[in-house]
């Protein structure tokens, strides 16, 4: 077999077939993705399903906590389960660029497999296309997923009062990336928290009736996630800057490179809004699972038609978070 | 607003928001999209579903006939369509290379949305990643799809004797793309036969119990899909080259450079294997669609357990055609 990828592999013949069944049928094997048909085919009750979709493009490919192969698992079946559904099926399309070597190739997509079976979720389709050398940086991941809703979750009005719990520490993702990219050798022990948020969703699923929305602060972390739902609320949100979790050495990187941690990415926690009175509740529930004992209600809702997005910190200074509107890192995730 | 795409546009805030708005609302709209929720969510009703996905990656970005975005749909319609699936519901993921024209971005989104038109099909969710100068050739544009099986079309065990019928001319696609590639200057109308097949499959649907496989030949042409349901089948397949609806032009061409059509990509095409005895039934049908006026039966299943697949002139003489080793144009969709 070859060691690095050369364009033939991506022409449809005998050695595209020889890639995907040393590869892709080896690590993600499931009858429905072997059966030869253009598409996968699985049954359904009727229902809500949700259709979500992410490339990935992060660099380096591999960093502290994680993959590209985990981050385009994990990314998907996150959306899918913030939306309410529970992840069953995944597509992944892989762009390569000629060269790009088999056996971390293969690495990759064992990654991807085994997150996969973490949680009973199946790649079941898939496409590769080989790019010449210098046509692409390495090697480009697209994942897109199907769910079905579950315990009727749905978005709901957010009022004023409403809380803000976000599940975990933030700015982890975002702040491992910074490091490896510019090579800061600072002694940390700073990891991405990469993770599906599946098991969380689900933990709290009691309290749907009184959850309002729920996302994942990926790209531009929790300050433009936050300023998307005072967006959509209409309603402008108050956070409370000692009840927001950071871990203290990404506190530490962020001062020290002058970037903020707020607008850090995070790729293994959710933004839960729920209703006044069973934040506490679900905040306890959270923090029964071992990957959300830093949850922490951060803030709350304000009657604000201007829509503002501010922190206060403990000396009753405030900070207003607005949407980012210059270059933050590319190729976070 | 921006003339060009710039890194922060993939930041996920200000500036990725103004591009969605601007771009793929404005071309896409629908309430689904446009939901503000990080999936995509739609009812079902019970019974089979098709899921396929495909990345693209064409060169040149336009073609004679087509471009990047009407592949990037009719790509995706085609693999739900051969699978018996009426296509629903589409993803889109671009990955940007920074500096690309926001115009030229518009008239590919555009040609998208107007191909969704069309088939009643819609984009429902979406990603857009930029990568920086250099880490990616232009564009690259990944759609997932999402259909529901009709008429409970399965795949069948083929059996010696069953009839391939091509719905049209081969080699077009695949063709037009190298003569544009090589700036090669003929004289010729040679055009992509990027289409849906929807409409081609959908109109036989009365023969889908005799029908055992449907498959649109893409990359590697009908040369290697025969191929590859040989290998399904476990039977061999002869092909009778006077038969196989090719244009006169594209014969020229190919000779001219020696390629060989059968290997050429079609991206409007279906090889639809079916049983002998409603073969001619099956094309007379296909031949009352403006689309399939040159379908053709091309040839037949033998009782081979080598799986040969060759070409009978008229002279008598044989050809073998092999699975495709060595390298063709690459990035062709």
């Amino acid at each position: 077999m070859n060691k690095t990828i050369k364009l033939f592999h991506g022409d449809g013949g005998k050695y595209t077939s020889e890639l995907i069944e040393n590869i892709f049928y080896k690590h993600f094997n499931n009858s429905i993705l072997t059966s030869g048909i253009d598409s996968a085919l699985f049954n359904v009750n009727s229902g809500k399903m949700a259709f979500t979709t992410d490339s990935f493009v992060v660099k380096p490919l591999f960093f502290s906590g994680g993959n590209i192969g985990k981050l385009a698992v994990c990314g998907t079946i996150n959306d899918l389960s913030v939306s309410g559904a529970k992840p069953l099926y995944l597509s992944a399309g892989f762009i390569i660029e000629e060269g790009f070597s088999i056996e971390i190739l293969d690495l990759i997509v064992e990654e991807m497999a085994k997150q996969c079976k973490l949680l009973g979720v199946k790649v079941v389709t898939g496409d590769t296309k080989v790019v010449e050398k210098g046509s692409a940086d390495r090697i480009f991941i697209n994942t897109a997923g199907v769910g079905v809703i579950q315990n009727n979750y749905e978005m709901k009005k957010i009022e004023a009062g409403d809380k803000i719990i976000v599940s975990g520490n933030i700015g982890d993702h975002g702040t491992a990336i910074t490091l490896e990219r510019y090579g800061v050798d600072v002694k940390s022990n700073i990891k991405s928290d990469c993770a599906s948020v599946y098991e969380i969703v689900e933990a709290i699923k009691e309290y749907y009736p009184f959850v309002k929305i729920m996302k994942d602060p990926t790209r531009g972390g929790i300050a433009t996630i936050l300023n998307e739902i005072s967006s959509i609320s209409g309603l402008g949100i108050k956070l409370v800057e000692e009840n927001i979790p950071i871990l203290r050495e990404v506190q530490g990187v962020n001062k020290m490179l002058g970037l903020d941690p707020l607008y850090m990415a995070c790729e293994g926690r959710v933004i839960i809004v729920a209703k006044s009175e069973v934040a506490k509740e679900i905040l306890g529930r959270l923090r029964s699972l071992k990957q959300c004992k830093d949850a922490s209600i951060i803030g709350s809702f304000t009657e604000d038609s201007e829509r503002i997005v501010y922190v206060e910190n403990s000396f009753g200074g405030e900070r207003i978070l607005n949407t980012l509107d210059g270059e933050m890192l590319p190729r976070i995730c």
